[in-house]
């Protein structure tokens, strides 16, 4: 798994660098209570507004809470607190409002010896937030999930997508996020190497559901009310990611690395008195979107 | 107490609209499980950027996780979750770096009957954010609050400041929000109509203790540097409230008016890979102050 995130992270900046133009930094940081990762980031691109695609594998020992927090370890007795987890997450956030922002996390996650069941388990996904809704990207973006998926398992992208639907959710809104993606969590159903070929699935086909969105929308001509637009949204995604993103609130209570952590927040947000947008409007076509998930892929 | 928030308001709002010369919205709204409120809100203005300067009189029915979640409340035996809350809550976010941002919160409680021990309580406070440090700011404020404070308890003060330091305050940052101010709850432990003076000198103290600052301040120039500088320092004001502060938490989780619970969130707010500012600089001075509370009066 280490392998397959370090490679998919050295893909993906050299992909993005290509199409803005600018260059990641790099920062390798460790884990006082045991493994560390390589931070990339990049800010004020030219197409990326900012952007952030880091690996970590770390290692150590849960407190009891965490361990509760956690994906398939809560089934686990809790006398072996050690544990090992290796991942790749992603957040870009493209300056013009016409791209849209996408999310990507894949991780493998041991407790104690990974020989008692439920001791190892996968978990991740992606899901992509526009701000102007072309329905032909959405299409996309899920098309090629779906395909990773049905290579491995006929019923996968119908759970996966689901769970995006409701984990990607903000009720105090009544909307959600994005349009989603997949999300899954304590994947551990079928033997590790079939899961592991899935997950290197899933990161490997990250450049092709997302890179072609990017490249067509960013060179959008676009209106200062449709930056005020993006950046209302964005408000949201930071409400989202702070009220009830499971990992940021992880990665918080357990001392993570704080800028790894907070680098999924926005650069620019805006907050003000809501103003429902005209229901024939782009905006509008967005909102309804968000409050009906749709089916994007058959 | 209600008389008392909406005459806050009222004078609150009366003043701030004089030095901005824009006016502040009105919106009354109607829980629908009883009661409601006046929700007032300034966007856009020439000093101020963002104000909301909120009442509220609600009653109903407590769930039991709310009622755990509530102030003094908690000790209460479960078996009347009838509440009455009345409290007036403003936070206002200027445009200039310069000016400090200000919150205050006053709020009268009761459970039930509100004849048993704990079944009735106020609680509230205020608290100052500046961008850029002014000391002599700082302690004007607390100064007015201290003044207030003494006339009711002379132990008041110590311990509402000390409480405030210990509640506004970022773990994951290691910083405090800002400079504090004082901050209550539960506060019980003499007759109801002592304590009503009490919240009602608070109430009336705010314009006192901060709009000489606001109108020193809104005037001062300055650079873009520094507009950058505020929008980074509300990104972690947007941090507190949407990661810690228990009143958001509460107001979401028991289906509040959403536009008037994060009417405390700021217009526009920054992230970026964080540069620590020099020392010497003024950034660095509100650094120092941030992670090492001072007192500011005595």
């Amino acid at each position: 798994m280490e392998g397959i995130v370090r490679e998919a992270q050295e893909t993906i900046c050299r992909a993005l660098e290509s199409l803005d133009g600018g260059r990641f930094g790099s920062e390798t940081w460790e884990r006082p209570g045991g493994g560390g990762g390589l931070s990339r980031v990049l800010e004020g691109g030219r197409v990326l507004e900012r952007a952030g695609v880091n690996v970590s594998a770390v290692h150590g020992t849960l407190s009891t809470a965490s361990a509760r927090a956690m994906g398939g370890g809560r089934d686990l007795p809790g006398d072996d607190l050690s544990f090992h987890a290796v991942g790749l997450s992603l957040v870009l956030h493209p300056r013009n409002p016409h791209a849209p922002t996408a999310h990507a996390n894949y991780r493998y996650i041991e407790r104690g010896s990974a020989e008692a069941p439920g001791s190892w388990w996968f978990g991740g996904g992606s899901d992509l937030t526009p701000y102007l809704l072309y329905e032909e990207d959405a299409r996309h973006f899920h098309r090629v999930l779906k395909e990773v998926c049905d290579r491995h398992d006929r019923d996968f992208y119908r759970r996966f997508k689901q769970a995006c639907d409701e984990y990607f959710y903000l009720p105090h809104r009544g909307e959600a996020r994005g349009v989603g993606g997949i999300f899954f969590d304590d994947l551990r159903d079928r033997p590790a190497e079939d899961l592991l070929a899935f997950a290197a699935e899933c990161a490997g086909a990250f450049l092709d559901s997302y890179l072609p969105l990017l490249e067509r929308r960013c060179r959008e001509p676009r209106t200062e009310a449709e930056r005020t637009w993006q950046l209302l949204r964005r408000g949201r995604y930071v409400e989202f990611n702070l009220l009830y993103d499971r990992g940021t609130r992880f990665g918080l209570d357990t001392g993570g690395r704080i800028e790894s952590i907070l680098v999924s927040l926005p650069p620019l947000a805006r907050w003000e008195t809501w103003q429902e947008p005209p229901r024939d409007s782009p905006e509008g076509r967005l909102m309804e979107v968000l409050r009906r998930p749709r089916a994007w892929a058959r």
